[in-house]
């Protein structure tokens, strides 16, 4: 039996459906919950092992949802949770386990809790790191109003590395709140957790001495009866002195007056309600450190969280992974292209060395992670330090490529302009999960990088057509004094299944034409390419019905820079056409249409121009396909622009 | 004498005219450094008397400089400091002594250090809290390399409380790497420092025993002689089980296994010589903490560091500021406006609260701090944590105004995206400093913030054209349901000396025509608007003497709106013109005018556009004014323009 911990013989649902709300948790016992906790967790695994989602990190925090939900006055009572992912369980006690099979489908529950779908749901998290700030301005807009709102910030061990939650712990020790974190360890963000802090929480847990004596002595209190309501307060005034006795130390929390209560076993649902309500009350600023095994109780997800944090379909029952098998050889991931080419590159020039914050799996970094560890640095959750670190070592001579998802890449901003452009630094910039992502939703696409960074003078911006030319940019990115040199790319698998090419340079600036033609030129950059010029083939084919001269009616230039662009193309455009058309994979405002039009606009070409890309609204979850249906973006949405320019 | 510490009596300088880059102070016998040091600061005081510039922090680390110059091997070694105001004594120190009267004036020296100028200057540092994340890049450049270069990060106590820098420590902690990590506190960033990072390095301060004993000790044995070259080695061992012995605490900084020493007396230049000198071969990161007075050594600054952050000219011998006297009546600043039209909106709407990240008094939010001190927070130099601090506010229903220089937004764009606009929050970003800046130069100018929000969806964008319309922005902003509403406005004065009138709405997205005109349509939004107005009453004044119809040549609209753009006055402008210009104090790819252009392409107006704005290059220092003109954006350059349109 994979699941460690069931209650019931029969599978049967007991609690789970009595339990529309937390309001209904909260009329059972205490010692009721943990066969709560055991029916919310098979429920998360039998509805993922169907509709795939974010397994491990649910799982670790069952007992953590269930005792806040018990614990505290939810809605009323604040929960901001970071890094939505862990959120399933949540989301299934505030009236959305009916709906729970839709999670992350097209116009179905969201992939990260939002305030739009539920009013348990406190605040945006899809971007770690953000709990702590958003929770002490709950908490210091609780004060002001004179309510008596609780506010919990719930942050993991990895979130905890970005430097956002550095400045909201900084920040609540020093402003009137009595917001409670709870620091959630479980030695891992996706990959595992990387830091100096890290190190240092691990010393706290491991100064035994005074943590076995705390609890032992506040567990005896309890089972004796001899704490009480009242008394609760005059204990945590005994723990903190039995501490202070014991250890002769302050830890950072401490140090910055934020009472610090912990480690507890926050896979122990009894033991977490308890602390709960012994701190709810406390006034100031606090932080409860907890440790939790990511995917608790389901044996695979413990054994490899890694795998195991959005594992796909699998059998609940035996714990394996369902596949789709054929035998048709698969065009690989862009991700696997870049990891791939890393190592290939790196081996040639010993300069290059690989940065990633926390994402070495997921943008295939480990490939040259495993092959030269010294070269790649997991930086932890820390977007803005992984462009600043990676810009010292350029700036001494290495050649970094610094992999950070487009939407992420958000949090790097002014590293990128002050710390790497500015200084027309030789580096790398690679953006992966680029346009339109899928199912993680509206704040994981990677929708704005093409226009947030097409101002910043200095920059070299690209995007690769497909897998082959993905490998010559990286190339060229690497010659020297190419200086700062940007490339997205998107999620998921490319086209193009012999991807080995040559690794040859790219003149930087210059585009192509894929297609001759006479009436229209469509401009498209990055891999949405592929997809126009199904469009064109589309849009021709229904010309060629009506009159024969269709197969030449549309041009097709894959323009492969956003920056520089490709002048020499745009005057050819500009002199040949009247008609254009641009197409991307990114936010319709500032990006390639808005290049195009100033550039036609300062060589006085009067020219049509028709922009596609992703409308200036926030983009909600799905496939990639249906995405790109809703925004027009796909071959048929852009076919059916075409044929109403012919 | 105000000179706190005079060497000679005739005011001559005896060794700085012979140093002319450090290794010729290395030359110098250590005794030699207090006359070098005081020397240094009564060239940076009588440099700064005639050309302004940053006095306090300069000052303040006097000491420092030449320490660190004496005992490293400068360039060849790395120096990197943070937030470059206090680098003027390294400045002159590496070369630039002759050239130092130029310093932030057009064409002059850089106002902080950049590498384009010198080799000494290893890294950009015009924002804060990125030195130890450069700094570890190159370190651990140099461990790749094999090289035995030291590198040193010189951070203060206010750049502590930034994001970044605990970024880039955690990640120092975790990757083998010798640098040495200054962490400089003088209780000050440019206000006052605040934060728990803050109480927590008070307290290391005064765990007096340890500290005491341990530098009694190590000066009594370097006194006696006991400890030479080879026992040094053996004293850090010494003073750490000292440390151990007496304290039983290990720090933040020591937990993170990053080696802690101080506090040193950092205006002791003997003291700090002795100490690098010491831990400098050191392997493994370190932390040397250091206290030093900002302004030390010239009583006017010690007394008040935040007027003397930047004074203006003044009498070195009187300490007197000369302020340029005349009797007319000056328009206000924008930030005047902005923090007196505040409180005046705060008193009469509770929920308004002000968030600033350590600007109180450079945005004029110190008035509302004044009278409502329990509703204005200063959160620190954490412009991320600042806007996400505001998204919680605004969740629960606070109505935070967040004030922050426009170049440093650049450090919370995903804070906008993700914890404000994805939730239509009701809370107001103003951007001051927006637009070219002046004297502060590249790294200051305001330069992006248009074509980077313009992107984000749910965002309301405005500018106002002067004082008056910043007044009824703000006031429209806080009005119920306006979601997450952006005002940008430039740094120093308006031109409108009656600027207190009446507080009323503006209706959100609507421009306004400002003079009509029949050929050329100049569209401009912000208080540029004033140069093109200029420009047009030039251009027409030309026209008037060439033919009649002069006067009703162009027509002006001032857009007030970046974002919802007024469609009503570009479906005017479309229908009835053939040419426009547009006009903004921003990048000219992605603002005003390529919103413009998206607008008549997708309404398929066949216009000429000329833009105007920011070139796509990093724009230098110089005076506002000679900015303007540089970049064709003053009356004249715009009236150029114009002229070639008729």
């Amino acid at each position: 039996m994979l699941f460690t911990s069931f209650m019931g013989e029969n599978n049967e649902y007991r609690y789970l459906p009595e339990i529309d709300f937390p309001a209904d948790l909260r009329k059972l016992k205490v010692e009721e919950l943990p066969a709560v906790c055991d029916e919310l967790r098979r429920d998360i695994i039998e509805e993922l092992a169907m509709n795939p989602g974010h397994l491990a990190s649910s799982l670790g925090v069952v007992e953590l949802t269930v005792a806040l939900h018990y614990v505290f006055n939810t809605p009323y009572d604040r929960i901001v949770w970071d890094v939505g992912h862990q959120a399933y369980g949540h989301k299934i006690l505030t009236g959305r386990r009916d709906l729970f099979c839709t999670n992350r489908r097209l116009n179905g529950l969201k992939p990260f809790p939002h305030p739009d779908e539920s009013e348990y749901d406190t605040f945006c998290c899809g971007h770690a790191s953000n709990s702590i700030s958003a929770g002490l301005g709950m908490a210091v807009a609780a004060k002001l109003k004179g309510e008596n709102r609780k506010v919990v910030a719930v942050i993991g061990d990895g979130a905890m590395s970005g430097g956002l939650a550095f400045e909201g712990i900084n920040n609540a020790a020093s402003t009137p709140n009595d917001m409670l974190i709870v620091l959630n360890d479980n030695n891992m963000s996706i990959d595992r957790s990387v830091g100096g802090m890290r190190k240092y929480l691990l010393q706290l847990t491991t100064n035994t001495t005074y943590n076995n004596i705390r609890y032992k002595v506040s567990q005896k209190l309890f089972g004796w009866g001899i704490l009480n309501e009242k008394r609760r307060r005059g204990l945590i005034r005994f723990n903190n002195s039995v501490k202070s006795v014991l250890a002769r130390q302050k830890n950072i929390f401490e140090g910055m007056d934020i009472r610090y209560f912990g480690p507890a076993e926050g896979n122990d649902v009894l033991e977490l309600v308890r602390v709960l309500q012994v701190i709810k009350e406390m006034k100031g600023p606090k932080l409860l450190y907890i440790h939790t095994t990511k995917g608790y109780g389901y044996a695979p997800a413990e054994e490899d969280a890694t795998i195991w944090h959005a594992p796909g379909k699998f059998d609940p029952d035996t714990g394996e992974r369902i596949t789709t098998q054929d035998d048709k050889p698969h065009p690989p991931k862009f991700q696997d292209v870049f990891g791939k080419t890393l190592l290939e590159l790196a081996q040639k020039n010993e300069k290059i060395v690989g940065v990633t914050p926390a994402m070495p799996t997921g943008c295939s970094m480990n490939i040259m992670m495993n092959a030269m560890p010294k070269r790649v640095f997991d930086v932890g959750i820390a977007e803005g330090h992984a462009v600043t670190f990676s810009g010292g070592l350029a700036k001494d001579g290495m050649m970094p490529f610094c992999n950070i998802y487009s939407s992420f890449m958000q949090r790097a901003y002014d590293n990128i302009i002050h710390d790497a452009a500015t200084m027309r630094l030789n580096m790398v910039l690679c953006l992966d999960r680029a346009g339109l992502v899928g199912e993680d939703g509206s704040t994981h696409h990677g929708a704005f990088d093409m226009a947030f960074l097409r101002p910043i003078p200095n920059l070299t911006i690209a995007s690769p057509y497909d897998e082959p030319e993905l490998r010559r940019l990286m190339y060229t990115a690497q010659l020297p004094d190419k200086g700062v040199f940007v490339i997205r790319y998107p999620r998921g698998r490319g086209n193009t299944i012999d991807w080995q090419c040559e690794l040859e340079e790219i003149p930087v600036g210059k585009g192509r034409k894929l297609k001759d033609g006479e009436n229209v030129a469509v401009l498209s950059i990055g891999p949405i390419g592929v997809e126009a010029e199904k469009a064109i083939s589309i849009a021709e084919l229904k010309a060629l019905n009506e009159n024969a001269s269709g197969a030449m009616y549309y041009a097709h230039y894959d323009m492969r820079f956003l920056k520089p662009i490709d002048e020499d193309i745009l005057h050819e455009v500009g002199k040949k056409f009247k008609k254009v058309v641009t197409v991307e994979d990114g936010v319709i405002s500032g990006g390639l249409g808005s290049a195009v039009l100033e550039f036609f606009a300062d060589h006085h070409y009067e020219m049509e121009v028709t922009r596609i890309g992703i409308p200036n609204r926030f983009v909600m979850h799905g496939t990639v396909a249906e995405l790109r249906k809703q925004c027009g973006m796909d071959a048929e949405g852009i076919a059916n622009v075409l044929v109403k320019l012919s």
